[in-house]
Formats: structure tokens, C-alpha cells, sequence
């Protein structure tokens, strides 16, 4: 039975964000929601409401249409407009009713629980670098005029391109300039299906995480070790096995001795993170082997190897590799500039087709733009232009930094020869906690990451990791003479 | 004991992509790598080498000190240049040792499998659409003028922006400019700290699963459903439920009856992927009422509900979410071009922070440009105006193909009125099978996916997806002639 009466229906005042039809179209649907208004009573005449509220019969129209549309109200020609009668009529218990509910909160799973503890997440929030912010490249000295040049021409030929789905290897042009760069500059033969262009070196460690391990596998990995790799692997619940790092690197003896099986050893042979040591080349080929004789792949992370100081570059693992054990990841965000978001990744053939698919289902491919601009940066010679003139500026930088290091705290702190890349890592005297000096020098706006940050199974001597690349010879000497003078209070 | 003797070395003839002292390195490796040159052995002197084979003494001097740098050389003042004797000595017996061995194939994980079955890797091979290839938009239309003119200026606009390290969640205008379209367009009250920007709606559907569901936790899906939402789960081992779809959408009451403890429903409420049903309102509400007992969440898949030709979009279901049990998902890939590579989410506050963190972990942040400029597009009316040009020519395309497949097929095949999106479903008589009726029109020129594509558990009717809206009503007629004639052969 239809209830004969109709109902006046109070009605909040309008906010000034919504249009008059969305605002009664709300407080209607709010009333049905709330069980104020009840399934199958009757409602006003659109005319009686606009009367009553004082407000266009037009609107009113719109609003009811679009709870007609929405299931809400029905009509019936001539006898009016009634709340739902399929409805259900315990609305008003569910807690959606109540719109004063604090939002409840969900529970993560396990891995989202791991994924949860990015290591960049807080520094995302951080602001332009200051001394001595480790992994940031020098960006004053990037060509932006070149790069823009190509940018805008490239932003007007957007139209003759195909704007459709895209390859999820990447762009072909750039694939090949950097399968030859690789060839020159790493001695590593690769053809351009074995390169696959990803969006950061995060992206390229998690695809092979996934497609390589399975939840439990074990994967050795230098201790102390790069956080963003380790979480990684935790992220994908792998179980990582801390090798402890030497002069010569990873002790691969030591990780062969502890986990035999493992299916993967992630490296950064040419510049350890965050030490700065160089695999020796017996331990290179000792990995190799093993790799090749328990089918196990080495996941070879080169992020700043081609700013090496002394002049010989070392062959990457890769250049070794002809049974296809190697992965080989590089990114342009240290090379070039961070907000680039353009890294890579060196396959095995039997690999290749594997990996093109989970990139396809997990991201798609990436946009055509910035792989275009690059790529016509490469082939012009201002990609190998750059990186020759930001070595000479590093390591001009690098100096400066051991010898105002040496000359303010040469008695206390230690800094190795810096050889390779955009960081350098300081030893502390022992009795100093790096965690601490790191939060005292933070407070008075000095930046470095204490060498505990990176440690996994055990805690590594006491050190900061400091980035140089980014900062002039002056503003190091600046830094360094207020971290002397921090310490010294 | 030294070696007396020197060798005298055999090399190959030198190829064309090396220089010499790279090309004198490679050969002295390989002998070694080999076994050919055993630790200890002394090698010619440079000026020997150098006249032996006819070089300039400079590349072997170069090429030596490469190979002392590395490891395989060592050089004593006056006593000369030997093969490292720290080498292995079963070097020979190695496969890298045999440079004719062919790659090994390795093996991929149980849940890399799952990720090399990509529905989208053989896809990407294709060209330019033909008809009728489904989830295509039109691109003929876009304002490419506008848009380019945008990333020209802000292309030239880099310099003075931070190219750092970039906020996880995207750029903050752009949150903003999509929460506030979400607000009037889909009535959805959010903030812009709620919205994040992703590179694809495949990334978005990846990291909600990995967030909140473990290997072995159940989702529920519709059946037939979008086969890339299935392929994350699987590649993430979650246990997918199918659940039927009729006229009214998912069968809710059907799924709490089959898994009441699920932690996910993925749902294209507005427009079901791939039969173009809504989801009624009384099962929205059962939906909710399910989620907000169990703590599961709704994963709201909106991938076209801006293209609703009759008018009157219903309102998300993430509208009526007052207790954040709903992920809303939209992309900007069938909106506007699929070569964009923008998508985003809405997240109920309690996820914001760990997916931000997922998101820094697993890709660390999107590249700023086509954010900045997708950003200024919308701002500046574009977006909005787009949307509702393209929504009369699809809809006009979308009459055009109902009218030629009733006109041409009306007999056999039965479409539904479109009433939504970029896609049709045309359902085929029972006896003919939709996958060889696809293969037979693709030999003739014509795609088509076949519903089968889409069935989990149970086969659905015969039927095919096909898209109209990036083909002209010419083509579209001239298309369903085509499918004429081949059906009648």
C-alpha cells in the first residue's frame, strides 16, 4: 500500500561548492540513505518542492531524474514519485549512514605491510638538495637548452605519431642507441631486443624479483647493502642472505658456503653500495660460475660506473656473460637528471619475452615523449658530451671534498679515494654512532646518511654516506668547515 | 717459476665495430677466458705485439693497461706483463669459456609465469586500429594544437623547475584539477591528498592487490571479466572467485554466498567489462554493506563512465563510500589517447600511506611533463570540452553501429543499445564458436575479440567485443558489409 500522505522533506542549506540540482539531489539521497525517508513513501511534487525550498522547478526535475536513473526513487504516471520500494529497509543501520564515522582502517597484506616501508617515501618530501644529500647528480650543468630544443620540436610531432598503444619494450631508436652506447662505453654486446627501456631502476629490480623468485627463494646481497633493492626483496617476500663486503667486494666464497641454492645474487660490482669497493675480477668470475652451474641469475646494478674518475673503467659482469646468467640494469636518473624517470635493462635472450609481458600487464609501456627526447640527445652526441664533462666536474668535486674532509677532521675521519660515481663514505671513529652524528648534523642543516642505514644482518663500522656531485667546490668547504664545527661543541 | 718464453699470440682478424685496442683487449680476454693463455704465462712485449700485428704500439700499451686494471694482466717493472696468476685454472672448463654454447634457458618463478601471460603483450604488436579493435579511442579528434602548444611552453619551462626527486604521488595541481572534475562529474567528495597519479590503470590495479591482498586471499571478479585485472591477480596469486553477471551486473548475493570472507571485489560497476551492464543500485548497496562487515575493500574499476550517451551517468559507487571501503580507479588513456600514460586512483585515507610508499618503492615517482601538461589542458576548460565532443561523435558512431550490424546482421547477431563507452557487445547465434568466427574475420582484415577471451570460470554466450568509437560511421558501415559477406561465404 502507498502512504497516501506525502512528506515535507527538511533540507540542509546549499553549500557553495554544488549546483542547486546536485544539492537536492544529495539531501534526497542522504534522507533515503540515513532511513529518514523510508522505501516506497511518496515524495513531494517536484513543483511543492521547489515551492517549499525556493529554488527553480527545473532543478528539482534534474535531481529527481537522476535518482530515478540512479534507483532510488521510481515514478508512476500520475501517482507520483516514491523512495525505492527494493531497497533494502535496514538502511539506516549500515554505518555508510553515518556520515560523522571516522574512516575505519584496512588491513594491509603481509606484503603490503613490507611495501609499506619504502626508504624513499619520507625523502620524497624533501625540498633542493643540500650538502651533502647522497645520490643526487649535478643538474646545473645539464644542457637544458639543448634538451628543451628537442623537447618542444618533439611536443609539436606528437601528432603525426601513432598515439595508440605502444611497445612495451620501449622506444626502438633509443633501444639502439644505447645497446650501442653499452657497446663502447661497458663492452657488453647486446642487440636491441635485449634492451628494455623502464621508468627507474626500482621498476627494473622489481620485475625481476617477480618474475625470478617466488615467495621463500633466497637471493644473496651485499652487506651492508643498497635499502632499495633489500626492500625489494622484501616487498616480494624473498628471503635475502646478507654477504658481508670486503676490499674486493661481495665475498662471494662466504655466500656460496651459506646458501648454495640461492636463486639470485643481486650486485653492484663496479661501485659497491654504499662502500665503494670494486668486485675483484676472481670473485667476478667465481659468481659467474656458480650462476652458471646452479642456473641462478645475477641481477648486475650499475647506477654510476661510467663517472669513474681514474680512467679505466672495469668491464661489467655482463660483458663476461655468454650463457645468459646476467641481468644488466643501468638509469639515466643519476646519469642525467632524477626527474628523467628513464632506466634500463640488459637481458638474457630466454628472458626477453618473459619480461616484455609482465611489463605489459603490470604497467603497459611507457610514454613515447621522453624515450624521444633522449633519444635524439644520444644520437646527437650531447648524451656521451655530457657525461665527459660531468666526470671532469665530479671529480674536480670529489677532490675537494677528500681534502676539506681531510683537512678539517683528517685526524678523525677517514674518507677513501674516491674513484667512481656521485658519493663518497666517510668513516667515523668508533665510538661514534652515525645515526646520531647524522640527526646532530641534520638539525643544523647538514645532510648524510649514516652507513647503519644500509646495514641488514650486521651493523657496519660507523660512516656517513655523502653525496659531492651536486655541490660546488665552495659549498663543500663551506659544509665541511660547519660539520667541524658541529662536532667540535 | 715464470715462463721464460713468451707466446706468440694468434689473434682474429679485427671487426668492424671495435677499435683496435678494444678489439686487442677482447682477443687477450678471450685467450684467457678460454684457457688458451694459462695464469702465469708472459705475454709479448707492447712493441712486439704492436709489430707482430702490424698496430700502433699506443693501442696495446692502452689495451694492456685495460686488462692490468681488471685483473687478467699483471705487469712487473722490468720483468714484464704476465697472465694473472690469481686466476682459476679450470678457466677452459667454464661454458663462458665456449663462446658458441647457446643461452641457457632459466627459469621463471610460479608467479613470473603467471606475469609472462600478459593479454596485452601480443597485442602491442599491432599497428594502427582497424575496426573493429576494441578500447580504442578516437585520436583523429584531439586537440593536438592545444595540446602541443602546452608542452611546448612547458617544455621550455624545465630549467626552472626542481628536475629532483619528485612527490611519489604525483603533481599537485593535477591531484587537485582531478579531484575537483571527480567532485561535479561523478559526485565523488575527495581530497587531492586521496588522488594519486599513475603511469597505467594496470599499475594501479597491480599495487592494490600487492597492498592488500597476500598469495592464496580471495577477490572476487565478474564472469566474464576484464582479463587484466585476472592476469594481476594471478600474477600476484591471489585466489580469483568468479561470479556471474547478469542484467543487473555482478551477482552480489551469489558471491557472499560463494566466498563471504573475500578481501577484495574488483568491479566495473558502471560498465561491465565486457557485456556493458550497470550494476543496480540495491546491489551497490549490498556491495558496501558486504565490505563494510568484512573490512574487504571494492575496487571501482571506471574506465569510460565519462562517455554515457543517455545523459545521465550514475553516480560511483565510491559516492556512496562513507566508511573508505572503496578504491576508485579511472584512467586517462581511453578519455584521451592511450599513448598518455596517466591514470589515477582515489584512496580512502587509511591507504594513502602506504600506497605512496608502495608506489616510491616500487617506481619511485612519474616524470613531471606530461603531468604538468595534462594539468594545464584541464585548468584551461580543455579537458572538459574534449569530453563532451567526443561524447556526441561516439555516440553518433555508436547509433551507426547498432544500425548497420541490425541493417546487415539483424537477423543472426543481437546487439544491446549502447549506452556507454567505446565498445559494443554483439552477441552471435549459439551454434557458431565466437573465437573461430574472430580468426576467420581477422583473416579478412576485420578484428574483433571474442567473449570467450573474457569467460574465468564458465564459457559465456558466443559472442564478440568489437569497438566503434575510433572509426567513422563510413567505416563503421563499410565494416559490418565486410562481416556480411565473409559470414554468408
Amino acid at each position: 500500500m502507498r502512504q497516501a500522505e506525502h512528506i515535507e522533506l527538511a533540507i540542509h542549506p546549499k553549500p557553495d561548492h554544488l549546483t542547486i540540482h546536485d544539492w537536492i539531489y544529495s539531501e534526497i539521497r542522504a534522507a533515503i540513505l540515513s532511513g529518514r525517508l523510508k522505501p516506497d513513501v511518496r515524495l513531494p511534487t517536484t513543483r511543492d518542492f521547489a515551492l517549499q525550498n525556493q529554488v527553480s522547478r527545473g532543478s528539482v526535475v534534474t535531481a529527481y531524474e537522476q535518482l530515478i536513473a540512479e534507483g532510488y526513487l521510481c515514478s508512476y504516471t500520475g501517482r507520483g514519485t516514491f523512495v525505492s520500494k527494493t531497497l533494502p529497509h535496514d538502511l539506516a543501520v549500515r554505518p555508510a549512514s553515518r556520515p560523522s564515522l571516522s574512516p575505519k582502517h584496512g588491513t594491509l597484506s603481509r606484503r603490503g605491510a613490507m611495501l609499506a616501508q619504502s626508504p624513499f617515501y619520507q625523502e620524497s618530501r624533501q625540498t633542493d638538495p643540500i650538502p651533502f644529500r647522497p645520490n643526487q647528480p649535478d643538474v646545473e650543468h645539464f644542457p637544458f637548452n639543448i634538451w628543451n630544443r628537442i623537447a618542444s620540436k618533439r611536443a609539436n610531432a606528437l601528432r603525426d605519431r601513432n598515439m595508440g598503444d605502444l611497445d612495451p619494450g620501449g622506444y626502438l631508436p633509443l633501444r639502439e642507441s644505447i645497446a650501442e652506447h653499452l657497446k663502447y662505453a661497458q663492452r657488453i654486446q647486446c642487440t636491441l631486443e635485449q634492451v628494455v627501456i623502464l621508468g627507474s631502476a626500482q621498476q627494473a629490480l622489481d620485475l625481476c624479483t617477480r618474475l625470478l623468485l617466488d615467495v621463500g627463494d633466497q637471493v644473496w646481497m651485499e652487506d651492508p647493502g643498497y635499502p632499495g633493492a633489500n626492500r625489494i626483496f622484501a616487498g616480494n617476500e624473498a628471503h635475502v642472505i646478507p654477504v658481508a663486503v670486503d676490499k674486493a667486494g661481495m665475498n662471494v666464497e662466504r655466500a656460496i658456503e651459506m646458501a648454495p641454492h640461492a636463486k639470485m645474487a643481486y650486485i653492484t660490482a663496479a661501485h659497491q653500495s654504499p662502500l665503494g669497493v670494486t668486485l675483484s675480477l676472481e670473485r667476478r668470475l667465481a659468481l659467474l660460475a656458480w650462476a652458471e652451474q646452479n642456473q641462478a641469475t645475477i641481477l648486475e646494478d650499475d647506477y654510476d660506473s661510467e663517472y669513474r674518475f681514474d680512467g679505466i673503467p672495469l668491464a661489467p659482469i655482463k660483458s663476461l656473460d655468454s650463457s645468459g646468467r646476467v641481468i644488466y640494469m643501468g638509469t639515466f636518473s643519476k646519469l642525467l637528471y632524477p626527474g628523467i624517470r628513464l632506466a634500463y635493462v640488459v637481458l638474457p635472450d630466454w628472458l626477453t619475452d618473459p619480461f616484455l609481458s609482465a611489463v605489459s600487464l603490470t604497467c603497459r609501456y611507457l610514454g613515447l615523449h621522453p624515450q624521444m627526447i633522449l633519444s635524439e640527445f644520444m644520437a646527437g652526441g650531447h648524451y656521451a658530451r655530457h657525461l665527459r664533462r660531468m666526470k671532469m666536474i665530479y671529480q674536480e668535486r670529489a677532490q675537494a671534498f677528500e681534502y676539506a674532509c681531510r683537512e678539517k677532521l683528517g685526524g678523525e675521519f677517514h674518507v677513501n679515494p674516491i674513484t667512481t660515481g656521485l658519493d663518497a663514505c666517510v668513516f667515523l671513529p668508533g665510538e661514534l654512532d652515525d645515526a646520531d652524528v647524522a640527526r646532530q648534523l641534520s638539525a643544523s642543516g647538514i645532510e648524510a646518511r649514516p652507513l647503519s642505514f644500509y646495514g641488514i644482518a650486521k651493523k657496519p663500522a660507523s660512516g656517513l654516506v655523502m653525496g659531492f656531485a651536486a655541490f660546488t667546490p665552495t659549498a663543500i668547504a663551506g659544509g665541511w668547515e660547519k660539520i667541524a664545527r658541529i662536532l667540535r661543541q
